[in-house]
């Protein structure tokens, strides 16, 4: 597998050898209520921490990008991207405010990753923001089903949690997923997430506890569903890891990449899978020249338990059809079978502000590949993130290397 | 000139010599009232008619960029680039929303660019889109004040209308701009606008009619603003210019560069000049080596009589502090003595749709670099797109050559 990534590590474009681009630094704010902070208050704190992190001064950013997707909704804030550069005193560079849905952040990266690649930019922030808490339930329900087609299944009342039991019941019904299955990712996802500073929820559940949380939509319990949350996380893309201020501490960025799908629960033909993650996934290995199995660590979207079910299917890290028993058994706990699966706790520990996530998963894996992280993987050389939009409306995965 | 863009036409990067990228195809959809077709809806038409001009099947598009401002605020839908992208049967490629308020489209531009750069696409779909007259004046004066930064002068009651007003209350103050220079770039841009089937407003205007318009925000009067609007354009953007279907009405796309700015009218040090307007230009000319004096034709950011004044100067088409009169006598006129600014009409007679506005501005060029323009400027072999956001909060610089 080194070698692999060995190769990886300088590839061959189609227009000739390029230098191996890294991830510099990385930083998250705490996730959970900040009603002190703004949305562009957020961003900053995570830029500026990043930036330390990486050792990267603010004249030395070519570009930013903002990843957020309830900033208009929610805090009614446009060019967001622009106004958290003047904040920073970043100068007039090139600042784009990008929206996939919850996966925002990692569309973010990705455009840091694709300017660097382009020649367009030497040092790029990358930052994912959203606002929650200050909305009403009411607010935050509507805001977040923009993800949803207008016009289709949102009219009739479909709300995320709403489908994703739909997903639930697709795949209990074809692959006999159990109760307590769900409820097992809920516990090793709290498990890791114990303890975590920056997280919603630092303490472990039980899996009683799960099975007989509040019913939110059938089968979907409370404990299967990740919270809102104030938050934001960043990370800084260079074009040339070894010309980093601190080369030591810059991981390499292999890949990026996305892929999409239907943004209507009737237009998805397999409830069971979502294409934008295969697509997005198959494509990243090819970039970075690796197989799933060569993957140590995965910051995956669990968004709810189902979805982490799925998702450890779509990204081959568990067989088709075998995931839940295989995380019921503990594959991928920190020391099981498998590559470990959101040692930081993932977003049922950490909370999700929609737009920060795809971020705060690189930065646990920063952590990881520089050996620093609080559940350290041992051994990590390649870590992986997968980021989901919407019914799977878009996806990105993003693969570093040590 | 002709010498200089050859070169450019096939320009060095640091990572060696590329291939000259082209805009293959281009459309928009007519700028007016539109109540039947949704924003995705609109979005399709202008793509769907990229795609046919280009020769293009949805099976050959590897991306799509969509930049809208308002998709938010006022209609309620995110993801919409999945939206589109699954409605044209593109299949599951890399979709990405793009923000900067009213240089959306010019953003979406320079991101399918930047993907060709990078080697990630051979093929994007580029589309910008807005629609605005379902909702009703103060929702629209809301969301548009959503590209001023929150805390500082919109919760004053700075609109933008406002904003310009201040704008050219400095440029006055400064430069002994007149009523009859302003009024002159409504009837300038009104006049070449005439009989365009695109246009919301297709029928030329009097001096005399501008200067006693109905006041709107001291100095500026209704004829004076561009108008909103519902609708859409695209652009075709290929890696490979001489691997399009149609390579010889594929035109090149030499530079497309973005600058950023302050979005807070307090933080804006010099009212007369948008500094993101002039670090785009910079940039852009260095990247297609070419200078200011090269461009034949020009789109510009009109969206009020005194922003056309400031970004010819920004944009240095016509010499600094003497735009006014410039334009007054003639200079930027079809037939006049500078190169022709805003042969289409511009925003004042097409209307805008804030998002599809810097798409619409492609649309045009590639028309006058093909020679089938409306309102052809002979020989026209540089053409130059400016899409400004906010309050000089962000901008785009394109640069296209036959």
């Amino acid at each position: 597998m080194a070698a692999t990534v060995g190769v990886a590590g300088s590839a061959m474009t189609r227009f000739g050898r390029q230098p191996d681009r890294g991830v510099a630094g990385s930083a998250m704010t705490r996730f959970g209520r900040q009603p002190d902070r703004g949305v562009a208050d957020l961003a900053i704190d995570a830029a500026r921490a990043a930036m330390a992190d990486a050792g990267i001064a603010a004249e030395d950013v070519d570009a930013l990008y903002l990843g957020t997707f309830l900033g208009r909704s929610l805090q009614g804030q446009g060019v967001l991207a622009s106004v958290v550069a003047q904040r920073l005193g970043l100068g007039p560079v090139a600042t784009t405010v990008v929206e996939g849905a919850c996966a925002s952040g990692g569309i973010a990266l990705r455009h840091g990753m694709l300017a660097c690649r382009a020649g367009a930019a030497d040092v790029v922030l990358c930052v994912g923001v959203d606002r929650m808490t200050n909305a009403s339930s009411g607010e935050i329900t509507q805001g977040l089903a923009e993800a949803f087609e207008a016009g289709v299944d949102r009219e009739l009342g479909l709300t995320f949690p709403g489908f994703f039991g739909l997903v639930a019941s697709a795949h209990t019904a074809r692959f006999g997923t159990s109760r307590d299955q769900l409820s097992a990712v809920s516990v090793k996802n709290r498990d890791h997430g114990s303890g975590n500073p920056d997280a919603l929820f630092s303490t472990p559940v039980e899996l009683a506890a799960v099975n007989e949380a509040r019913p939110i939509a059938d089968p979907l319990r409370l404990l299967d569903c990740s919270a809102i949350a104030d938050g934001a996380a960043a990370a800084v893309v260079v074009r040339d890891r070894a010309a980093a201020p601190r080369p030591d501490r810059c991981v390499s960025l292999l890949a990026c990449e996305q892929g999409s799908g239907p943004a209507a629960a009737a237009a998805v033909e397999d409830l069971c899978s979502f294409g934008a993650t295969t697509v997005a996934m198959r494509a990243a290995c090819r970039a970075a020249q690796i197989k799933p199995a060569d993957v140590d660590v995965v910051e995956l979207h669990d968004c709810f338990t189902i979805a982490e079910i799925i998702d450890s299917e779509d990204l081959a890290i568990l067989p088709h059809g075998e995931a839940a028993a295989a995380i019921e058994a503990g594959a991928t706990r920190l020391g099981g079978e498998a590559a470990t699966v959101n040692p930081s706790g993932g977003l049922l520990s950490r909370g999700h502000p929609v737009g920060a996530t795809g971020l705060a998963q690189v930065h646990e894996l920063v952590a990881q590949l520089r050996g620093e992280a609080r559940n350290q993987v041992p051994g990590t050389r390649v870590a992986l993130a997968h980021n989901l939009g919407g019914s799977g409306a878009t996806a990105s995965v993003t693969v570093l290397a040590a």
